[in-house]
């Protein structure tokens, strides 16, 4: 007897009827002697129709009672799903936030879980009911609820697993059937993953496969919960996040990540004085901008260029202030680009091959597709490209390194 | 400075912008030097919406599992409310049942109110804080939402009056202007009352005129908070509900209440021996079908008639009962009758005032008005009489007592 951790998306839950198939699925695995904590988003459409709500209030809600608000979603989602399973003839019961209880930190609209109280749920499980419990919400020292931002019921599974000592957390995806080696849209000889250790998978989410929410892989990890990822609408075998294992070692590349959230921005010209690094990047820092990778050619003659690249949402902004910061220190010009992409390889492999950075680079040559900018881990190599060559680089990537499905033909 | 205790209904707080209209208003009352808690139903609608859907799920939803469903309904309209508040520059904070608290027993759709925490509230509203409170809502000792039923959320606002010692509890309706000597829709001539009692209120209640919760008019009485009942959308002089007082008792007759949903059985020729009418109403009672009046002709030839009223709803249900119950005991036979309606009038000065059941018969009688069955209490004589005749049987009584505001004309 297993205990599992499932959790389920807004649009495996987004209707009536949906929420009865789901309610129908988990009888199925308690039937089969597991104990069942079942962990939902609010219906699909919920959230945003009351954040439009709140905008209908006021431009910028507080976000206090913004998370009152939204809090509402998901407790709507276990009350009718814990219906639908009482219905069917077995004992559920509901549990929100503050009845777990899940206790957060005090940061509204993206709370952090500090700790999961399990006594609740237990004793629900050894009255032999199915735990329904509200996603995306907790309960901070204050008495306050809070909520853990996007996404965040993956993260809610996640801590439960780990707080119940869950066998395995499932997270059903509504859009896909597991993590692929990159994204099949742009590369429809992508494979399905059986398994991925987290960090591989952190790097793979961190760069735009939206597949598991960050700050979940990073729970996992921590506390070593297997993650299964699967389809809510079929059977098929997922994916399986679980720790690095030697066999994972063999493969050199698991997948072919990318983002086309970037922006460049570049300082030709630069004195080269000790600070001066320093007074162009405080500002940029100081307003919440996140910086991702930083290159500074070698001097000349006194005079160094330093790229670097934002989010495209900060673009115009960082360009401002750049700007000033530029004409006081007395470099030559600012330039920008906001037509670029990131495109990375991934794999623990790397860390015991050599030559991956070559290959990688002689794939993208052999194309013409020029490297701008490169940025290198443990696991992981990106380079920064042209955007209009992102789905050739991704495809050319994922051949060179052996993750071509061969039983699919290009479609 | 007064701490004042305000609820709002749901078609007060039904759109976004009666919500900011309501925070306009509170804050006012705020900013004359009030300690303001405000406690607000769901939009309207809201509640039924939501009762829609828990019935998709299915016919009849677990009673716990709806209760945290109708719950979202309160926590929707303080968390707007509050940020409202908040956009308008004022400091403001949501509380649900669980965070005040408001313990109650475990019947979960109609849960009674067992305490009320102050400590929370009393913190926020030293802190100059509005405190905006989900009305309908508590918390049993097993830590499970539950909720108070209709028209609770009057309940809350008295309930929290009492604890917190306020100095009155406002109670804003969106359809009336206070409590009035009887429906205005009947009798044009009807008068707001400055004043009434607990106890004529509670006959007043009880009797159909749906102006406050009867359990709100109990906990008002039991713990001595004078309700004000007064409009949302004007600023005119309401209806004090407050102790009996010497003057109260000047005025014979404070108002005229009705009831269409009744309904009357007849047994003839029940024979008179004891323990015939705990045979006739023990399978009525078990049923849990409300008997209202009973009336028993003397007994002839040691045969007697019964009669006695049950609510409109129940009619066919107990005729049943009724019938069977009647062949095995011998009666001659049961009559059924739909179209009857009952007329009340109720006044604490009826305590100290000889006559007054005779001046109501002889105002019927002069009309030719039947009556078919008479009860009374010590502030209150209901008399049934055909249905059709209701509306005049109001207006002849009204007139009757010198209810009438002889500054209208009939319209």
């Amino acid at each position: 007897m297993a205990l599992v951790v499932q959790k389920y998306g807004g649009t495996s839950v987004g209707t009536v009827e949906k929420i009865k198939a789901v309610a129908k699925k988990v009888i199925d695995y308690h039937k089969e002697g597991n104990k069942m904590v079942v962990v939902l988003s609010a219906m699909a459409g919920r959230t945003d129709g009351l954040i439009r709500l709140a905008r209908q209030i006021c431009s910028d809600p507080d976000p206090r009672e913004l998370d009152v608000l939204l809090a509402t979603g998901e407790q709507e989602s276990v009350a009718l799903f814990s219906m639908a399973v009482k219905d069917m003839g077995l004992e559920a019961q509901s549990m929100l936030g503050f009845q777990v209880a899940i206790h957060t930190d005090h940061i509204f609209g993206r709370a952090k879980i500090n700790q999961v109280e399990t006594e609740r749920i237990m004793k629900a499980l050894n009255d032999n009911k199915i735990v329904a419990i509200a996603g995306f919400q907790g309960l901070d020292a204050y008495g306050d609820i809070t909520t853990l931002g996007r996404g965040g019921s993956d993260t809610t599974a996640v801590a439960l697993a780990a707080a119940l000592k869950a066998d395995v957390c499932e997270i059903f995806k509504d859009d896909v059937e597991g993590v692929y080696t990159t994204n099949p849209e742009v590369c429809p000889k992508a494979k399905k993953l059986e398994m991925i250790s987290y960090e591989e998978m952190l790097e793979m989410a961190s760069l735009g496969a939206k597949v598991l929410e960050i700050r979940a892989v990073e729970f996992a990890m921590k506390y070593n919960v297997p993650v299964y990822v699967r389809s809510t609408f079929s059977d098929k075998r997922g994916t399986m996040v679980v720790a690095e294992t030697k066999d994972m070692e063999k493969v050199l590349v698991s997948g072919v990540a990318y983002s086309k959230n970037e922006s460049r921005v570049t300082i030709r010209k630069v004195p080269d004085r000790p600070g001066v690094a320093s007074r162009i990047f405080e500002p940029i820092f100081e307003s919440g901008i996140v910086v991702d990778m930083i290159v500074q050619n070698t001097s000349e003659d006194g005079l160094t260029d330093i790229t670097f690249t934002v989010p495209k949402a900060d673009f115009y902004r960082t360009m401002k202030l750049v700007t000033e910061v530029a004409q006081e220190i007395g470099a030559e010009k600012v330039m920008g680009d906001e037509d670029i992409a990131k495109v990375s390889i991934v794999g623990v492999g790397m860390r015991t091959h050599a030559g991956v950075a070559n290959r990688m680079f002689a794939a993208l040559a052999a194309e013409n597709i020029n490297i701008m900018m490169i940025s290198t881990s443990e696991i992981k190599i990106s380079v920064v490209i042209q955007e209009k060559y992102l789905e050739l680089a991704v495809r050319i990537l994922h051949k060179a390194f052996g993750l071509d499905d061969e039983t699919r033909t290009e479609e």
